[in-house]
């Protein structure tokens, strides 16, 4: 794994021979530009790659569980063996130091395991056996089975915050391909390099285990061109997408206006609002600022479960909101990802800080080097709050916004939030319980809720939702992350009164899998 | 029940003050009108039924399931002690013969019961625990724990070719009501009595099990203007419907264009390929097209299921063709639905029997009489079928294309074909087993795969799939017949760290209700 970048995208078991650049690295600390260029996949290739997809779709779709747990073994195995290569490349493209890149590795490879031991397993896919009854009256029962079954080929856009976690072999590739589809995935112009080299492993692993060639292609060319054609192709059957607002929308409205409309999984654009009971502020209020802080601004705030908007009480806090201060006064600025996000940071945080009523409690002191994001925070009351919407606006990075209001005015607040992807409250057992219909409110915007804790850190297991209703997501039904994120890649399909050996193994009367089944 | 039909809507637990008529009951044998007139619901009383969903929501998505079922259950116990009221009233609406209002009635309550004792066993929630690990490294696991919850309430339409088993207490208000939905069901205009009479069953059931009012509403009015209404309305989160693909696909659009999107499950458009190979003709051709015949022409060929496209080899089935012309000659016309659908039946007809290459093989000898529909059968060759996409396009009654061609050039054939509810297949297993890629390209377009059978009688299992690819559904993941149909109406919602008092009782520690998890 210590062979040079080509700057090419990966058709297959080929590489492109593309020749028109479409971008490069560059570190958004020093705008540097990293070798090499990177060359765009032509149109031709690009059908290339949706074509192979279509061709190893029925071969690997009809592997065993445990032929498709090899191949994300190897994966997992192949990004583990380039991690010195992360390591080095990660923090030059993406401004997040390399403790981040190695731990995120951790995650992706741990994320490929989790969806091995799934397929492994087998249960997953839900099967229902239920035979014949020949003599039931007045009509027989035919024998009908059902399990899960891949979409198709599915189309998986690399996010620019978590350059392995959320890219070319990160939760959607994970999931879809556990699920029996082949993926084309579309590189994100900030991290072309960890691109390749992630897919340089997921290349060599499909070779090595046998994958027919085509279950896996990397594009690059961006977005708004490669992409587009390649949610638009009619083989395509689901979109996996995290990123902003309006990328998110643009691929569901192509995806909407095709001939066969097909799912898209966006996940976009979400504050997670925090309610801090007054339970909560005896507690301790700057043990909580601090905690508040450390979550806000983990990450230089680049998370999509960045706690940007907090509901406190109108007439208490004054020392959560001191120490708040302090802490973002004294805190320091942080490279951001990309010089459009560090830009789109400042552009939002301007708005924030001009619209009327809203006034900014604390500011970093520490001036920001371009590139580089820094801490603020605004207040505004529940009235103001309630009559702007912008102010229910993402700010992407360390910038929050705190609504004073009473809690009366905080519940009816939260009904008009739109949806989000985590909803925490802070408060004592009991407030919890008085509250209800406030955690209730919550519940219905959110896909996760958090109780005295922080939104950050997404725990990657089988109980996690990280999705929730639009615009956090596009489809408030799936979760990006957790083995439940692999149902967004399959449908039930059933067979009625097919023979044993035409069934999937999974149907069999035998159970030749041993695994959970209604039957 | 006996009280005589009102012609108003139902806005929760108040009758509608509208007083334009907007239609009424015709039989569409005789072209009687049947009273009374029916009143539109106003806009007031479209947004009034719509608050009063929104109203009962968090009252009825945190009522036990025991509870919910409860309710079920007097709805069907109410539907079943109207059975006569239906009978009577039934066919006069619907040109449907007694016998199947019957059997419908049975099929209607019998969907409600199965819902119920989901509830009552309650592991479709899907409860899964992971408890917390705070020594873990190198970060401590938080609590998880995530099940289903419904989605909000949900608008209903109602389906012409099921006035009970798909209309106001069919499998989408059941399937929404056990998911824990409030449900709006917009009346459809062929059949606004039996709606009536089910509709007050619904309201009786909902008062005597103590729901909240607005658990349930029905609106008289239309889908144009009444339905799109409710779409559009902020506080529906979901829509089901079956009809035809111009209407489901309105509801899509509309859905599309809210500013908070929502998923609608719009059951439209299928033509249900059978793939008749030689082996299957061997057993015997003239027994093969009287069963074929059969399923044809069950109930007018009005079924979602209808097997509308045959695919017969080239070389053979002589026979088939013989027995099946007779069939249809000497076959009866039957009186449709209604004047609207008759009319279209009459006109897809006439394209089939006018498009380039397609013959008559065979037409209804009888005549058919105002608001009858007749048999008839075309047959192309499969050049002259892939040269023209029309020919796909489904004739709703007991009309059917007949494809002649190679097994290769079927299985090339199949590959274009449209998203289908069902596949079929005649072969014997040794053919089946050869053909694996034929049977694998029509599992990738339909929902269910039928060997040496046919589609219609859909049963009402768990196991069952009454979905498929576009345009048979707008949403190929979904199913809107047997268990599976509720997790149309839910999404995951995970509890991070949540005291054991403010967890759903599904996700306690103790288990109170005792189903299964995972944990």
């Amino acid at each position: 794994m210590t062979a040079p970048l080509l700057g090419t995208s990966f058709i297959g078991y080929s590489r492109s021979s593309g020749t028109q650049v479409c971008g490069q690295g560059v570190n958004p600390g020093t705008g540097e530009k990293l070798a090499p260029a990177y060359l765009g996949a032509t149109p031709d290739e690009v059908e290339r790659a949706v074509a192979l997809a279509a061709a190893a779709f029925p071969i690997y779709a009809d592997l065993s569980g445990k032929a498709r747990a090899g191949f994300l073994r190897a994966i997992a195995a192949g990004i583990e063996a380039a991690v010195e290569e992360i390591a080095a490349r990660g923090p030059q493209e993406t401004g997040l130091p390399e403790g981040r890149m190695r731990g995120e590795t951790g995650r992706t490879t741990g994320q490929l395991r989790m969806f091995a031991t799934l397929l492994e397993e087998g249960s997953w896919v839900d099967a229902r056996i239920e035979r014949a009854q020949p003599d039931r009256q007045p009509a027989p029962k035919p024998d009908l089975r059902s399990m899960l079954r891949p979409l198709g080929p599915v189309a998986v856009f690399c996010a620019s915050n978590f350059p392995l976690a959320f890219s070319v072999a990160g939760g959607d590739t994970a999931s879809a391909l556990a699920a029996g589809c082949p993926v084309v995935v579309i590189a994100h112009a900030s991290h072309p390099g960890i691109a390749e080299i992630v897919a340089t492993a997921v290349v060599a692993a499909a070779r090595e285990t046998g994958m027919p060639e085509g279950v896996f292609s990397l594009l690059y060319g961006g977005g708004r061109m490669v992409g587009q054609a390649v949610v638009k192709h009619p083989v395509i059957q689901a979109v996996g997408f995290t990123g902003s607002r309006t990328a998110g929308m643009a691929l569901m409205d192509t995806a909407a206006k095709r001939p066969q409309p097909i799912p898209v999984y966006a996940e976009m654009s979400s504050v997670n609002p925090v309610v801090i009971l007054p339970g909560a502020l005896a507690r301790g209020e700057a043990a909580l600022a601090e905690a508040y802080y450390g979550s806000l601004t983990l990450g230089v705030g680049q998370f999509c479960t960045n706690p940007g908007l907090v509901f406190l009480p109108e007439d208490r806090g004054d020392e959560f909101l001191a120490r708040l201060k302090t802490l973002v006064e004294t805190g320091a600025p942080g490279t951001m990802l990309n010089a459009s996000i560090c830009k789109a940071y400042a552009a939002a945080s301007d708005v924030f800080a001009s619209a009327p009523g809203v006034q900014t409690l604390a500011r970093c002191a520490s001036p920001a080097a371009p590139g580089q994001g820094a801490p603020v925070v605004f207040t505004v009351s529940i009235r103001d709050f309630m009559a702007n919407d912008s102010l229910q606006g993402e700010i992407f990075g360390p910038g929050a916004l705190i609504v004073r209001g009473g809690v009366a005015a905080i519940e009816a607040s939260i009904a008009t939030l739109e949806g989000q992807l985590t909803a925490t409250v802070h408060a004592t057992e009991s407030e919890l319980t008085a509250c209800a219909s406030l955690v209730f409110a919550l519940q219905q915007r959110a896909g996760r809720l958090i109780f005295n804790g922080f939104p950050t850190g997404v725990e990657v297991c089988s109980s996690m939702v990280h999705g929730g209703p639009f615009p956090a997501t596009s489809d408030g039904r799936s979760t990006s992350v957790g083995t439940l994120a692999i149902y967004r890649f399959c449908r039930a399909v059933a067979w009625q009164s097919f023979p044993q050996a035409a069934l999937p193994a999974e149907l069999q009367d035998l159970n030749p899998l041993g695994i959970k089944r209604m039957e």
